[in-house]
């Protein structure tokens, strides 16, 4: 695999440690194809884009859509930091990705395991598999001295 | 009120309209601040875009957020034709929309009334008024029309 997952983690990570440089809350997400081809890699943007919607994950994903010029990532995996939120989650669905791979849990504002559980509903219409738990003590890590420095 | 909820629908009506003349889904958006200022006015372009993301209220929102220059639409209304979906439900709540005015309820894939109701959990961190069934059978008709016009 010309990509393997834990490289794309180790990517993932970098974008989020990017983005707290940048001052934005630490996720970073990248999506690889079904060979491992690194397709997108992105950090969360929301503050500097002044977008609600800049999530790493949301900008992964349109960024891998542009690449492949498709809607559709079939066979695709999305590697993030952080447990996708319900907007996140929703997008996965949509983009038909067949794989999410992710670190943290996110008891406060996910979407997958938590609260709104996306993928668990028919209104969802399609639902990847999901592997929760990778590198998760150093992406928990990364949020955790990000809002600690915030509030120092 | 500059632009009343009824006005406020017929625009949305429109963007769907054109989204159907365009090969779209029809689903229209629009966002209006506190004063009744259009502020932001979309239909659905994943197709075009090749954007699984970019439904007519993400683009809304985010043409709005960037009309105020804000990543918060702090006391604006979003008025749509259908029931969001997951993903747009839950950016209504990250941009902190104070009001959602929907037409038609979707039960194939709506994330509002069905299913993962976004705004129902804890990890919603905001929970904006929604006023359902606003030109319920124009907003209906229309998708019906475009579904059948595609069988036919």
């Amino acid at each position: 695999m010309a990509f393997p997952p834990s490289k794309a983690m180790a990517s993932a990570l970098a974008e989020a440690r990017a983005a707290a440089v940048r001052g934005e809350v630490p996720v970073g997400a990248v999506v690889t194809d079904a060979a491992g081809n690194l397709l997108a890699q992105a950090g969360n943007r929301t503050r500097e884009l002044r977008d609600p919607t800049a999530h790493a994950e949301m900008l992964a994903i349109r960024q891998a859509c542009a690449a492949l010029g498709s809607e559709r990532l079939i066979g695709c995996t999305l590697t993030v930091t952080l447990e996708p939120c319900a907007m996140c989650a929703a997008a996965i669905a949509a983009a038909r990705l067949e794989r999410v791979i992710y670190g943290a849990s996110d008891p406060k504002s996910g979407g997958v395991e938590q609260g709104a559980k996306v993928f668990s509903h028919p209104q969802s219409h399609h639902r990847p598999e999901v592997v929760a738990g990778v590198a998760e003590t150093e992406c928990a890590a990364l949020l955790k001295d990000f809002f600690a420095g915030r509030r120092g």
